[in-house]
């Protein structure tokens, strides 16, 4: 008996007025929806970063939630749009590989090719599917709860994989996921690629942009003022951070940035 | 019975705490109001600017919304407050001109200015009539529908005209609107100005910033990597985009910045 | 009968995923519940600004309201997770002096160290206390209303005193507290500190940063363009202004700038 909600992930920014025009249209079909801004801070045009935002926060929305994902460079293209029903979730976006993370994380895992036009906003524009094709469609669904009606069901659905971090022995090679607001810098390094070596520091070095660092902790006040540290994320991932200044910043690292690990012998 | 929908449109950023204020303004009159953000990223105290955001946007919401404007660099002076219905819509600012686009769309149109200070949060500050008077009085007409009870109907508002692209022969002088959080640069040229050019390009050229364009596209993804074209973009206007990059990063153009188009002969 | 409203403050920017999870949480435990941000653009690890942002915007909202705070350079450290009962208003943050001004300004006050582990998101992260602690404690609270129910009743929670402007004579020694989006200076000297001379200018001069301000006006708008001005804003702070532009650009002034104030002999 509780509000649908549906959620908007997006690389347009918050200077505009693009995600409101989606908001309009989707309040205009279904005035009950409670309409939650996951992000619209995807790098723009930047499909992984896309999908590592969904892929790192669906999971707390409650089950029946519909997340809308538009990073989109291809709008307007021949790539199709996409309806997705996970395990407890609804997902609607371009077939371009932003639902990839979401694909791993899904035991059970239904993807149609939205067809029906009936459910789009007429005319449908070139330049923003958004509004006129995912907004749409994603507040249809909250009145109807029938996603096989608005499509085709498919498998050759598209996926790509996150990079994972580079395994050889006792070294890792990584990349920089994203630095993020505070200028952590979030590594595709994982817990389990460092077995055991979490509860202290001195067993590692992490070199990173212009810096090596060797300090291991668990929260952010243990390192000291400018003092590069790393510790294990709240999303389970290896982060570069600098307590109470920025990492990205004191290493000259960012997005794309390579990472590599050496673990010491026990 | 749906929920009432108020929307904020403001050029107050995104940093600070004074949008907040005015929902909690909204919300203590009458917590029932669905609040969304149609934009707070308004150029500072640029009227046209808003009047632009507000133009383009408020048609996508259900009728019955009430749009509150505030760019307001007269705030305190003597410009009135006013409160506008229109043909489905109703608004809330200050009359500034700031709701010229509305105007210029709307068939049927009643202007009151805002009298009944009952209706205001009391003492009136003079740098904040978005707390003061507009969010007040929009969070009350929604409990009343009755925009008559505010204040006394004028005709004598005040109105300006968006600036149109001169269209001379083959030629036409117009001017950049905005460059979008893509670097979209978002002209005033339209697609009625170009009458029958649109389905292919090597018709037209454009000249903006230090480049000038003769690719006209249909979508983002049909330019090479860095090279800039043309396209109608999905409000109508002709824009100037970059295949995953910026526009007005490598033309160097921006708000203001001026555009000629020459047609060719056919 | 109306919906509980959750207000989240924190220093998180708009570019990142982290408040969505906290709504996501918040929804998950209480999907009636009404979120409302009342700001992400608080001064990374800046208590002090946090407390301000909180102090100067709680009121405006509805009894019952509460109001989430997270500026938390501790966060996994030792510091404790509170939860306020102010006079109509309810509180969760860490208790580092986040909520000070909340302090300051409550007449009724019961602070409760939360240690009912049994309301957390479990495992518990030791950097991400606003997914963990903070959102679940004040999602569980719209459902109980019984804040007892949290922890334990503390008295030796942590509090510090907002900055206040010194006077000595005709002199006013004081400092920015923020710079607003539009570049106005805020300063902590109040319009008590300034008795008497609020009515007309030519009565004080102002320094701060690069210049000196003379002029006292009480609308943005009085200013000519690019001159600064002072005047006493709408939260009652001396704020210096520039008509249409910015003063802190104008000034080379910031957060923490000296501002010293000299009123002339009636």
């Amino acid at each position: 008996m509780s509000r649908p909600i549906i959620t908007l992930t997006t690389d347009y920014g918050s200077s505009d007025h693009f995600t409101a025009v989606m908001k309009g249209v989707i309040l205009s079909i279904n005035p009950e929806v409670e309409i939650v801004d996951l992000t619209h801070g995807v790098l723009p045009h930047d499909i992984l970063d896309g999908a590592l935002a969904i892929g790192q926060t669906y999971k707390y929305f409650p089950p029946k939630t519909v997340h809308v994902v538009v990073v989109d460079p291809g709008v307007g293209t021949e790539r199709r749009p996409v309806l997705v029903a996970g395990d407890q979730h609804y997902f609607v976006g371009p077939d371009n590989g932003v639902l990839s993370s979401v694909y791993d994380q899904s035991e059970s895992l239904h993807v149609w090719n939205i067809i029906s036009e009936h459910y789009f906003r007429q005319p449908v524009s070139k330049t923003f599917h958004g509004r006129d094709i995912f907004a749409p469609v994603a507040a249809w669904l909250t009145k109807s709860w029938q996603p096989s009606s608005f499509g085709e069901p498919i498998s050759d659905f598209t996926r790509f994989a996150v990079p994972r971090a580079k395994v050889t022995g006792n070294k890792i090679q990584g990349t920089v996921l994203r630095a993020d607001h505070f200028g952590n810098l979030i590594t595709n390094v994982t817990a389990e690629d460092l077995p055991g070596i979490l509860a202290s520091d001195g067993k590692l070095t992490v070199s990173v942009g212009t810096g090596q660092v060797t300090k291991m902790v668990e929260t952010f006040a243990q390192g000291a003022a400018g003092e590069p540290v790393a510790l294990i994320g709240s999303s389970g991932y290896l982060e570069i951070c600098v307590n109470k200044g920025s990492a990205a910043r004191t290493l000259g690292a960012k997005r794309g940035s390579e990472v590599s690990v050496e673990m010491k012998n026990p």
